[in-house]
């Protein structure tokens, strides 16, 4: 495991307690595993989730969220963000040559925003609705929705091993997204998709990014609970 | 407007019709402004939106949604990824120093990503499930989960032109995504985010995608109404 030492150039925020489902999925995980291919020392600045963030965080993340990212040169947030930008100086993750750079960065998008909006309409239900009315009534449909972009980008994989000629940050954005689904069997309805996503679990760099974000929920649950989507 | 002729390198895809609530809201929209920002000439393959794709237009964009883009050097789809495409050449869009170009790109992944999810949620609500159970019942959570995201938007903004020193891509994808609300009064709760898309719809290029998207709705309606979301 990369070590979290403090005077790294590097360091990104993350959450020192979160909900047992949440373990594993928040999205510092993204730029864990980004800095783990890169290998990239970092180190984490962490808020209790269910906590006020600190006032002045929100000059440094308007939405207060979690992860942002700072280093020599930038201060930024939006893990597709800080992805693109850890990929700028690191080949792992973006080809250097225009074309399958392109083919890279169209990649980390589509996942974040035509397949993850579907997949997290359906966790939202899953997590914190499927008690209501409304989220009995509408989960029949998101799952449809999910199932059709599933269906196409399953399609598109075929019997390659990554969404291009290589692994990319955009693989690692969709295996991301798709670990969303993990408390369903829509992934494993289509083989390919399901190895796949195993394929890019299996890399060493994201086994050293997802024991790091488990190691860092060292915090106490809070009192109350937290509030939801 | 620039001439969309057909021996340009640069070529897009787009609709020839969609339903009128639609017209001016179509991602193409994001690609044109970003072209005309940049001065460069582009042409544009067309398709119905109610009718099925070209099987091979799914090689092309395996969701078989628009735009796709292509040049004399790559071929990619998802707006976000296309428009950081164009600002790679295009300063009127990125900033060169990487620190801005850092701040641009955070913004370009925080409409996309910490925005439009949630104004995605209550566009599709409002157009399509108005009348459902489901959808009376979850609109009310869905309307503050907008308010908090264009509040904590609106405090970032402050009394600032653009989201960072100067106008970016961000504030180009910015002002889509809140176009989406156009239907609603939630941007004119906050004066300054009123007068921010103003500000941004006001400008030449923009008025030009504009104009060149609704030119291009020249197709036929189709017989049956289109699948909704």
């Amino acid at each position: 495991m990369m070590p979290a030492v403090a005077d790294t150039p590097v360091q990104i925020t993350a959450f020192a307690w979160v909900p047992d489902f949440a373990r594993g999925q928040v999205r510092d995980l993204r730029v864990r595993w980004a800095l783990e291919e890169a290998g990239t020392p970092y180190s984490v600045r962490k808020f209790n989730a269910a906590a006020e963030r600190p006032a002045d965080y929100y000059d440094e993340q308007p939405f207060g969220q979690v992860p942002s990212y700072r280093d020599d040169t930038v201060r930024m947030f939006e893990s597709g963000a800080i992805l693109l930008h850890i990929g700028e100086s690191c080949d792992a993750l973006l080809p250097t040559d225009p074309a399958g750079r392109a083919r890279a960065t169209t990649w980390v998008f589509a996942a974040l925003n035509s397949v993850e909006p579907m997949i997290q309409q359906l966790a939202i239900i899953d997590l914190f609705h499927s008690d209501s009315a409304w989220g009995r009534e509408r989960r029949p449909e998101v799952a449809t929705l999910v199932r059709t972009r599933l269906g196409r980008l399953s399609d598109h994989l075929g019997m390659k091993d990554f969404l291009e000629e290589r692994f990319t940050a955009g693989d690692l954005m969709m295996t991301t997204v798709l670990r969303i689904l993990n408390h369903t069997d829509l992934v494993a309805e289509h083989a390919n998709l399901a190895a796949y996503k195993q394929r890019c679990e299996s890399r060493p760099a994201f086994g050293r990014a997802l024991e790091a974000q488990l190691a860092d929920f060292d915090g106490e649950a809070p009192a109350a609970m937290p509030k939801v989507a």
